[in-house]
């Protein structure tokens, strides 16, 4: 049966005077996300709800009409999971940005889902207080994003990943109806845990509309920062696994291997590399940051391998761009398929070393850094042209075979979207996998809520 | 159709030779938990596995017999969320008791669901580590059976609730199968977070029969213990939330309210109270254990308050017991019906408030304890007798519409069993209780696990 789009366009257009948008210059954007995937056309429409009874609005209509919804935020994606095709409403979040309260006294936010996470933790710092999820993309990714796709980033193995810092949620269901889950208190045993659940659902189960966030106040002490330098990636991997061993929890723990090096190297057309092999990023922060930072220090310190400690801030963010630089060097150097698969820590050092392997088996380039604090690796694939080549797949697919051999998964932070749908049924067993489709069945049995992606 | 049930109790002895119990003396201490519930009899066997291949053919067994399994661990729920009666079999996990794996590398350990919380943690400690759900019942209570209620405690403001200590769990469906969610990694977003569903379930879901706990480095620093005396309750909560607002971490941060002073005041046959009418505890850990407690002792002196500070073990022990002492102090003046509910940590003292209120109305006694780090009050209700009087569940049905009045929830930690179910609803809403119904129907379609229980 087709769908009456004409019909869908109408009513929507009617219904949300202001909210709506269907140039095609204005809707081309959402077609693509950070990922490289582009959708197969335009989308019908783009709505801009302004509050949670437009979002029921849109919800409606789609149900309906038998529509599918892309909801979306930033588009900061890495797996495709809000990209929007022909056929979809893009339900666009972005004017939802505002932020509703702030109470110290229950150290708690409450937020509409489109404020950015940077722009809420500039907001947040006069009140004490912070955030905890730091993904990479926090200056222009939405809160909203952040708890659709549970982000991660470089601190979670001391502050946790988004699921911890989220205490309620609303949530508009397919049909329009409004829920509330998860608890404005710390505690709360009620039932099962559809807040949790709903974390991490990429926009397959409902249409997050506000946010109740845990916060946390502002890290006390000052931060010391170590960047180490080491002949071989194992001795670094090494180093990181001591620090782990030995009771240590820097707030960060990065690992950069020797291809992202070499990048860097001709990035900034000097020897940020030193001529070592892998660099280790290390911060420590909080009242024992000194202490914990000499630690560190003892422990990276070994044949080879050259230890900077500083509390200079200057000294500091040069120490921190080496890492953050990492994607700006390699995208000088072609395009790039960013990959993302967790191992248990104990297994870097395997993984790093079969990648190695995986990278000469398929003649490609795989530069990888690693959140070593919590073993979650970014094995970025470099190559020339927009497409990814299929010897590139080929070569992806046997790295994610790799993380579910090392006991690992298929996405530490990213999410599956629609990248590594084909592979999540290796990973869940098609028993779990039944289940998850049926929970999504549950909450949307049309099928209209970002079809396609995830399963 | 009525059970056939020696059919259910022959295939269990067959199956299982060795591992099931129908003796009425030996089955009789399924039928209660702590909670004061007794079910209507015996239930039908008990059966002690101690693999899971062997909770699998239980599963089996039940599930091609149509029989109700009620899974259970050492049974100090205080919700009748683990009680059986007439026609039920109980699956008791006590015998699957042992530590398959400690790992300090990737801060993890493996384990049976029977092992005691206190037992686990008494083996960490060789290995500098502990795993932090921390309630009141630790040296008693199964890890299976804190995992099932999502367990709280003393110490969930600063190291969290049960679920952020969670990686990964094995899980048997009622029909037998067997299924593993989360991660062993520490971050993960692939598909839905069934673990984090599973966790809180109360054993409706599935059957727990292996858990992934996330561990922390055991805490460094000088534990220092503040014990503070205040002539009015809302001086003491005025402190505990200038604390909180001041930003400060502790570890413990426990009120005691007048009623239960009394009762501590009795049991010792000394001045437990001082003549106060409220104490706040509160223990301080970690680097800034010091600087901490220095600024707790500034925040909570006022005019009539007395505040001890104590770093020596004795002291601090004798501190620590007033709270500890607080039920064993109000059970020798009755039966207990203790209540659960959490509100946001603003709202205590309208609580505390509301509850006197509601005393004075019912003529009940509720003496009250409270986590004063996350909101969470235990309303106490004493009464003589074995059944809790239809005016104390009017009082208590009072006591749970405050909590919701107030933002806040049923239970913050005991969950809902058996007790709480007539007022599910009232906090889900029933848009929410329907979808959660709909989830429970996904995984136990025959609806044979924990029946009754929480819906």
């Amino acid at each position: 049966m087709p769908l009456p789009t004409d019909d869908v366009v109408t009513a929507l257009t009617e219904a949300l005077p202001g909210r709506v948008e269907s140039e095609a210059t204005n809707i081309a954007e959402f077609t693509v996300d950070r990922s490289g995937h582009e959708s197969a056309g335009l989308p019908l429409i783009a709505v801009y709800p302004e509050s949670i009874e437009e979002v029921q609005t849109v919800c409606r209509i789609a149900s309906e009409t038998n529509t599918p919804i892309v909801t979306r935020g930033a588009g900061t994606g890495l797996a495709g999971g809000a990209v929007a095709g022909p056929g979809e409403i893009v339900l666009s979040l972005m004017r939802m940005n505002r932020i509703l309260k702030i109470s110290q006294d229950n150290r708690l936010a409450v937020v509409q889902p489109g404020i950015l996470n940077g722009a809420l933790n500039a907001a947040l710092q006069e009140h004490g207080m912070w955030w905890a999820p730091d993904p990479a993309s926090k200056d222009i990714s939405t809160v909203g994003g952040n708890v659709a796709m549970n982000a991660g980033g470089l601190l979670c193995a001391k502050y946790g990943v988004t699921r911890e810092a989220v205490l309620a949620l609303k949530v508009v269901l397919g049909d329009g109806r409004l829920i509330e889950v998860g608890h404005r208190t710390v505690k709360g045993v009620t039932g099962y845990d559809l807040c949790a659940l709903m974390i991490g659902s990429e926009g397959t189960l409902g249409v997050i509309v506000e946010c109740t966030l845990k916060l946390q106040p502002l890290v006390v002490g000052e931060t010391v920062t170590l960047g180490a330098y080491f002949e071989r990636l194992e001795d670094a991997a090494a180093g990181a696994a001591a620090i782990t061993r030995d009771g240590l929890v820097p707030a960060i723990m990065e690992l950069v291997d020797l291809r992202t090096l070499e990048a860097l190297d001709d990035f900034f057309g000097e020897s940020i590399s030193r001529g070592s092999d892998a660099y280790l990023l290390v911060q420590c922060d909080g009242p024992d940051s000194h202490a914990t930072a000499a630690r560190v220090a003892e422990l990276l310190t070994m044949p080879g391998s050259i230890v900077e400690t500083t509390t200079d801030p200057v000294e500091s963010a040069r120490l921190v761009n080496i890492r953050r630089n990492a994607f700006p060097a390699l995208e000088a150097k072609g395009t790039l398929l960013i990959e993302d698969i967790a191992v248990p820590r104990d297994q870097t050092v395997a993984a790093f070393s079969a990648i190695r392997e995986i990278e000469a088996k398929y003649d490609v380039i795989i530069a990888t850094s690693c959140h070593a604090g919590d073993g979650n690796l970014h094995p970025t694939f470099v190559f020339q042209g927009e497409e990814v080549p299929v010897h590139i797949w080929e070569a992806a697919s046997e790295v994610f075979a790799l993380a579910l051999k090392l006991g690992g998964t298929l996405s530490g932070e990213h999410g599956i979207g629609l990248l590594k749908r084909r592979w999540l049924k290796d990973e869940l067993g098609q028993d779990q996998f039944d289940l998850q489709r049926q929970i999504k069945a549950v909450f949307d049995p049309q099928g209209l809520l970002n079809p396609g992606k995830v399963f």
